[in-house]
């Protein structure tokens, strides 16, 4: 490999928000040389290859993974196995693979089992960044820059391996950090998959109300801030949630608990349970932004607007 | 009153967040004489001071009252009428007065019925804008700059008094609109008090959980997102939610209908209706951001990151 680049031949396999703008990052750092994406959609290739987040497209496996020394698979949870395993037989010996899934265990374990002996070459990662917004036209070159990526090696992961996935999500610039998979999956269902849930619930629950065209039209910052994230992808989102189901399902468990306690208060107009929840909540939050990367990720084109 | 001014001599009763911003805004556009700041707290008077906010701080109800013609009771929902009513005795008998509460129905019964035979010169408002911060230092000058403020006249509010109240909102900036109070109250439970309780429970969850410490240190954009609200004063949420008990008590209810069929279809793995759920929010919220004002309000201030 070509000194100071990540890879000379990189693979994006799936080139959606996260994969084209690990391309863009890496292009516009020098980082990469070739830079090839694997997609199923002509339109989206093509929207990468215009806006220059790949240099070549590429609808056919096989064809893509010709001489790639690292591989970032970008594609929707359930279906990274599947591709991983694809991938490797058309794959140089060498060659590197990581994943960008939000759920690690069971597509850690998927990965490693379809790759057998070859398991080690194999590193998972969660980059934790994104928008509400999906495939190529909404990447951007600074999305990743500053968040955290959660590396989860294994007992079988080659160190080399390891090493190259770390490097190649810092030349993007984002904190790199380790996790057992486990781990990862339960601090998420937490922190992501439940404030999904809970988002879309909000929209829903409006929906539901006899009012409720009426009220949409009043949401204002706290209500739109609130639900952001209910815009994003149902198909990758039911994957998610099913993916990481167990772990899911006890966050949901705590949320009802958190839930329950708080309408029982106002129920009974008890004044001092409900401002002792509500003063819990704001201390935990304080700590959540002081503790969290220094920038907040703000889409300010008008086309965040139609998120 | 003076050609072009909103009011010669305004009073703001309570110069908070909302008080302090609609100052700002009057007087960084020239269309107000003197604005005098009524408070408890000597400290946020002086701040309100320093910062211009007001160019005469007051303690007593009395002193502060005298030669006002316009007063805007921007103190929690619970004690709005109760200053009201410690007003108007010394108020002169043409002033308006007006408040920024975010419950109406309650709230403006309370302060008709104090006001008794002068309830004509009340018109309630809800200025729909705000950061998770409070009191005087937090006031900005562009604060509520594009946003709805809601009126809601009765039947018992002098045109006159209504028409100062909306030109009052409309010199700050403001898209002034009329409701019902109870139509504003039922609105404002679904895409306002509900919010609110949710992300106040989302984040205690999380704090609930076992891992949850090393959780909230994972939390990223769309988490403090979907929390931002749950940084807000806890003592003024609660007396909003108790204030609207009956209307909230519904919206937790489609809350939790809707909660309860998102989890179960989690829980039975029922991909289709996941993805239903999940899109039909995406839909809904999509019509949230398009039909919402023109620019969502944010704190660009290393201040706000510590919210």
């Amino acid at each position: 490999m070509t000194a100071g680049r990540v890879a000379d031949r990189l693979l994006i396999a799936g080139v959606g928000l996260i994969g084209g703008s690990l391309a863009l990052a890496l292009k516009a750092r020098g980082l990469v040389g070739e830079v090839v994406g694997l997609g199923r959609s002509v339109e989206n290739l093509r929207v990468a290859r215009r806006r220059g987040l790949i240099d070549r497209a590429e609808l056919d496996p096989e064809r893509a993974a010709r001489d790639v020394d690292l591989v970032v698979v970008a594609v929707p949870v359930q279906t990274i196995a599947p591709l991983v395993a694809t991938l490797a037989e058309a794959l140089p010996r060498g060659a590197i693979i990581t994943d960008a899934g939000s759920v690690k265990g069971p597509v850690v374990a998927a990965a490693e089992r379809v790759l057998g002996r070859t398991a080690g070459r194999f590193c998972g990662s969660h980059p934790i960044a994104g928008t509400e917004h999906s495939g190529a036209a909404a990447a951007l070159p600074d999305l990743l820059v500053g968040h955290r990526c959660v590396l989860t090696p294994t007992k079988h992961t080659a160190p080399h391996a390891a090493k190259r996935v770390r490097a190649l999500w810092r030349a993007a610039g984002m904190r790199v950090e380790e996790m057992a998979p486990a781990a990862h999956d339960r601090v998420f269902a937490l922190v992501s998959h439940l404030p999904h849930v809970v988002a879309a619930c909000l929209v829903n629950a409006v929906g539901d109300a006899g009012s409720g065209s009426r009220a949409l039209a009043y949401a204002a910052g706290g209500f739109r801030d609130t639900t952001r994230i209910a815009g994003s992808s149902p198909e990758m989102w039911r994957d998610i949630l099913l993916a990481n189901r167990a772990e899911v399902m006890d966050a949901l468990d705590l949320f009802s608990g958190a839930f329950e306690r708080l309408r029982e208060a106002i129920a009974r107009r008890d004044q001092a349970a409900i401002e002792a929840e509500l003063a819990r909540a704001r201390t935990a939050r304080r700590g959540v932004v002081l503790r969290g990367p220094g920038t907040v990720r703000r889409r300010s084109t008008p086309r965040a607007r139609l998120g």
